[in-house]
């Protein structure tokens, strides 16, 4: 703990006319002390306005403190702001003496404990939102399994979601005219297709290209998270392509409009806000937007990347080797091949040189995506991701990521998810309810026998 | 129920790809089993994007209700989709057997109510958050005791409490560069000192007024809360020739720029926010902002009504008569004043010539505003708000609102609280903790004996 | 001259550094000693940055002075601040001797009196660009055949037009987002139909109305020009009607998008601006504006007065009447209708009600705007202005405004001009050139004989 | 003449109803025939609203041209768009009959060539103020000889000297928030000290810094002039030190508010708008806003090259050596060290390194800068620019900016200019009328002799 900030601290709490009757006995009072008599003033203020004030000084002593003082200020909360036992007892008895609506609602407000209402009017502070999005960040790098950790992340992550309700964020588009103070936080944040600089972020929003985010009242320079677009004519099926694509040199002309709008990054940028969804929102409501801003646009894809692919191929091979399918998807000459890979001896031209691979690869990844499961969904995260927003399985794409990661991941393969307005509210509800794949005839015709039924296109009902 | 609308519903789930196997035996469904259908299906639908239409359709719905509809749809909420009995009670064992930081926290989460889910899904649709806070400003009206109504209004206000945290709210200056839309919301809602349409308005926000809002971002054109302001030189003691006085012909001149603030009217706007409280908090980021744009304000006073003045005295006074008080304020002649007074025998000018009352009324007004107690804190709602926020009692006007409502509620009588950014803070302790009321030495002296203690002024600590 | 805003004059001269040598002599100077003073002054300084201040001093001793003190400023800048006569024939004489393009331009130069260089400096002043219109407007009130204002107003003008060039314009659509400061504008500006209160000013810029104007930066507060619109099915026949058209309820359903907008109202805001064209440019990009943003909108058409009707129709009766025209137009019954009609004996009703009228005055208007000529053009204003444009003569409405001015004026009638895409830039050119009028098939109908050549329909050329 | 163009040019004259005749004999016409006929045709469109897409074509067409190309444009402009000599003379006749005002406004009227009327045409084109910005950078690219250029240069900077009128511009804080299109151009156009791409950059915006720039409305994407200002302790009198400062960490705490602004670059950003002077009123304005914002800001200083130093030396020092000058300012040993210098033997590290020198050039630059004259003004350009706007010169720094390029122009000296709020608008004065510089009591002691008398400092006049 910093002495001068001490100092002015009092020196803040007397212009604020409040009374420093608290630390008179504490000369240079610890980090802990300070923490502890400032949540204590400001549950005691009560809401009242100069508790702003406080709020700010807490998260500015918060932020000045080491690794174990904030786990210190975290266990604080758990320990000392807990919920009231005698009164969550008593309102158990109530509700076990009589179980209404009123006494139900009652034993929910027993349980809130008062750190709820300190954290809500930490988000008071200026700057505050930002600095418990920041808290949870810290919350989520330190020890995973310790459960007082996880009860203070559950709370944060709670209010999250009620302050970041979908309805109350704005979809805006990310250009050129963008303040640099928001375009540099694209260049940190873009985790999938790095942005290398300046120079290669405004060739990403040209007239040709569309970036989206969406965006919090309370932190107008931060995207939550931005999806990048390109449109082309044609659904892509190489990323280094699409990324190099000269751009339009007069805009586009009447004759050759874009018909198609790729997906090809979509990311977070607060970790502090994980396990708040907004990725399937942002989708939709960038086709939404684009329906209406570029009729010309028809079709709206992705290209994706396969990150669990071949993590999974390793852990299967052996089996899938010795069975085959019985199929023909498996070449004769393809276990030489896949073995070699596996034992990385490949590097991307041979792979793309394999006439087996080429063969065998998008058939092995077919399964992956479409049969592989985790808990009955679909086992590949990215999958699990467009398949859930009601997306369908087009495109399995050979040598379309040829970067060292792309081979790593996924041996070059992409992937193209289809959202299609007209089938995605379906594909969403089988997904969810019957935990149905929606997938093409080319991805069906790479999948061994008739077993496995394709989603049923959508009659006329 | 409308069927034209019923047939627009069926549209747009065919449109949004959703089946219509809900309704496929209702040919001409009622008001309830459609909402309940669309309920049910916006709670299954668990996030997904096309989750937003349906919201929109069930507003759409509610709003076309009668009464005794929305009446079944508020039972509906509380009835059906509350939360899970069993799990409750499987969480309370839980916590019984551990009452860990963890139980508690998945007790408090298991009687989190489903409505609870559907009612943030609703805030999703374009206009939502202003439909729920319309929702509730319904469910206000409707009979009070209900329990059922009770636990759903319980619902809002934690919903709304969170949402409408200070840290989202914005203040705003309002003037006569703001968009009409706003400007009549003024009209609408300003009840303490009535807007006499827009000749009235724009008077009322000329460069010696001030009139300042909160605001919300997702209700961007209604201010929740709003203030006005006089800008003059020392305190105002009459609001109607405040509200009269000339506009200033060229802005003020450097050699009569105002020093005082005062605040003649602060209103809320929308009902169904009742019981979020935004009042302190507006007028000190007022205070805020004006110390910063117009630093020759040098005081920041109110001129406010005494609302329950009369109706105390009225009961009071039979006492108070008999006993007198020994200490001189109450004038000899006083009684037969009063007496007439109190049987409504006077009217503006007899009152303003009546000496024992101008003698006399201050010193009752001054024990009610003091000593008058509801629960250990003052009786006058006026004096609750300002004392609260730690304004200090300063002044009492002897025929400062001579308009028949003023008359009617307080004999003519205005008072000043005075916000002293020095003791507000502290006073608005004392009055928390100590049920402690600050007032001005000019007060003091009209109160009875020295029994009464005044708040002390802030030593140096 | 008021001697307390001299010595702050003084002042301010000394606080801006500059030299009071100027008023040494004069200790109370009258209004055009320190006119002259500050005008030599500005001009010393040659752009100088405290010229600023000098010419916002300038503006306001002028705002200050009488109608008299006005005109000897203006008579001072013609006949003090004029072109150097021997720098003129100097450059005449070069001119002559080697009439090049440079010594042409150095003649142009050189006829330019300093007085445009001080009225250019003076726009430099804070509001200094609406300083000059207010000037010029004061000098267009002035007796109308004095050279010396005349040659004022021409340089003012010559200003105007430079700086109110259209690429610096920006067209706005007004609404109830508007801020109020903008809106009363309209209020005062609208003289077509006059708006009765904010009520009706509400009215008209609901979702089926739309008001669109043009802004200049320097003036950001005043339309310069605004027309306002009504969204309906069909062209409108009568302009109360349009009017008092009850709004939408819930904005328009698909079904019944409106097809067309009538353009009703066209106003100019400023005075000071007469001469400085912008009318046809702002229907034309409004309709532009329309064809984007309201596709489902397929013609645009005025709904206009015609104001000289009566007053054409009084001088040409007499011999009309005797003529006849041997084509029937002329009812048998109709000469003595429009005697009682043009001695002022029939009003609205007895109008409306007579079968001759209704026969005859449509006839005698078609050839009032489309023969009637003033100078080669149509001799009715409006028609010269909408005709000019390009737009199309399209009908002739019977009893369209009914109120005392448009029986005075029309004797009801009022008419449709169409502004077809398609064929404005061709009826422009054939205006502008061969002085030819485009009116429809229905018109044509009501003329006489085929001696008047209808303008041809636009073939594929 | 690209054939391609010329078929989309009869598409678009077809879509809006123009005439094709004049290219009917002409299948693939060149550049001079279209641009002649684009030119007459939008001439004869009198402002009607199609003329606007017309001048959107000529400017493309401009564009697309080759050099040969675009001069003949220029002499087709200044050839056949001149004025009508006949009606010139006539106004002449005129004018000698009766030298009246309005004759004499009526001959300046005669002067102008209907070439103007066509550039303020080509201003209503989307862009076309920025169109004829690039158009007269071309020109001043031409051979600077020819008569023609001139006066059509002369043309369009009259034109320009009316549209950036002070009154039109808006000087707006550039900072992290500003969008990049903006910041791009700072990058681009900073010449006095090279901006090394957006680190850099960003540097340059934060809070110890600011950076001001005029803008147009007409081009509000483009800073016409921008100044960049360091905030500082004292006068800073080394340029790289103060580029290399580290920024705040946390803002500046009150104890050391910066008390000086360092002005120490200026840069215009478009060539095609030389001659149109900002940057006086520039420094001013800032000056002006600093003095709001940040009244803790008590001096304003430049920290200046001085680009013709070492030029002037060069060819100065003979005479200047064999004299001396009586004054012991040049040190018995300062011959070689000079001369030395201007062999160019000498580095920087050697020229810091020398006594003599830093004795001597200091002395002789403070000669350069007040005695050398350039038609009574001083010689040096950045000096003249200083001066005549009323800032003084303050100090000569020695070893202030020791880069190749300042060792190269001034020996590594560099110059503080003083913009003193109170004595700006005097010394303006002084120096535009008695051609009279301003300096400090420092710079006096460098001076020889007492001959040459210092500006007075203001007294109470």
């Amino acid at each position: 703990m910093n002495t001068f900030s001490f100092s002015a601290l009092l020196q803040k709490f007397q212009n604020l006319g409040l009374s420093l009757d608290l630390f008179k006995d504490k000369p240079r009072p610890n980090f802990d002390e300070v923490t502890h008599d400032l949540c204590s003033t400001l549950l005691q203020l009560r809401g009242e306005a100069s508790s702003v004030a406080i709020a700010e000084e807490i998260i500015r002593h918060y932020r000045g403190g080491t690794l174990a003082e904030k786990q210190g200020f975290f266990r604080y909360l758990h320990d000392t702001l807990g919920a009231d036992a005698g009164r969550v007892d008593q309102a158990i008895r109530n509700w076990q003496g009589t179980p209404s609506g009123q006494n139900l609602q009652a034993l929910g407000a027993a349980c809130e404990p008062p750190r709820i209402e300190l954290l809500r009017t930490l988000n008071t502070a200026p700057g505050g939102t930002m600095a418990l999005i920041d808290m949870r960040d810290d919350l989520l790098k330190m020890a995973g399994d310790d459960p007082v950790f996880a009860v203070i992340d559950e709370d944060l992550l709670h209010l999250f979601r009620a302050w970041f309700n979908r309805g109350f964020l704005e979809l805006r588009r990310i250009d050129w005219q963008t303040p640099a103070l928001i375009l540099e936080k694209l260049i940190e944040y873009e985790s999938v297709h790095e942005i290398q600089g300046w120079d290669d972020l405004r060739r990403r929003l040209e007239s040709d290209r569309g970036c989206f985010g969406f965006f919090h009242p309370a932190i107008p320079d931060v995207p939550l998270i931005f999806v990048e677009a390109a449109l082309t004519n044609g659904i892509s099926d190489n990323v280094r392509a699409l990324l190099q694509q000269e751009p339009p040199r007069n805009g586009h002309t009447p004759d050759k409009l874009p018909n198609t709008a790729v997906f090809y990054s979509i990311n977070n940028c607060l970790q502090g806000l994980r396990g708040v969804s907004f990725g399937n929102f942002l989708i939709k409501h960038v086709i939404e937007h684009l329906a209406v801003e570029a009729p010309h646009i028809t079709q709206y894809v992705t290209l994706s990347p396969i990150p669990g692919f071949m993590r999974w191929l390793k852990k299967e091979w052996p089996q899938l080797s010795q069975n085959g399918d019985g199929k023909g998807v498996l070449a004769p000459d393809a276990k030489e091949a896949v073995d070699a890979l596996l034992r990385g001896e490949l590097n991307a031209d041979m792979i793309a040189a394999s006439q087996p691979l080429q063969t065998t690869l998008p058939a092995l990844c077919a399964r992956y995506l479409v049969l592989a499961k985790s808990r009955d969904k679909p086992a590949d995260p990215v999958a699990r991701f467009h398949l859930g927003n009601g997306a369908r399985l087009e495109r399995i794409n050979w040598m379309a990521d040829a970067s060292p990661n792309g081979i790593a991941q996924s041996a070059g393969l992409m992937v193209n998810y289809v959202y299609d307005r007209k089938t995605m509210a379906r594909n969403h509800e089988a997904y969810e309810q019957q935990n149905e794949v929606a997938y093409s005839l080319a991805v069906r015709k790479l999948l061994p026998g008739p077993a496995v039924p394709m989603i049923k296109l959508a009659p006329a009902r």
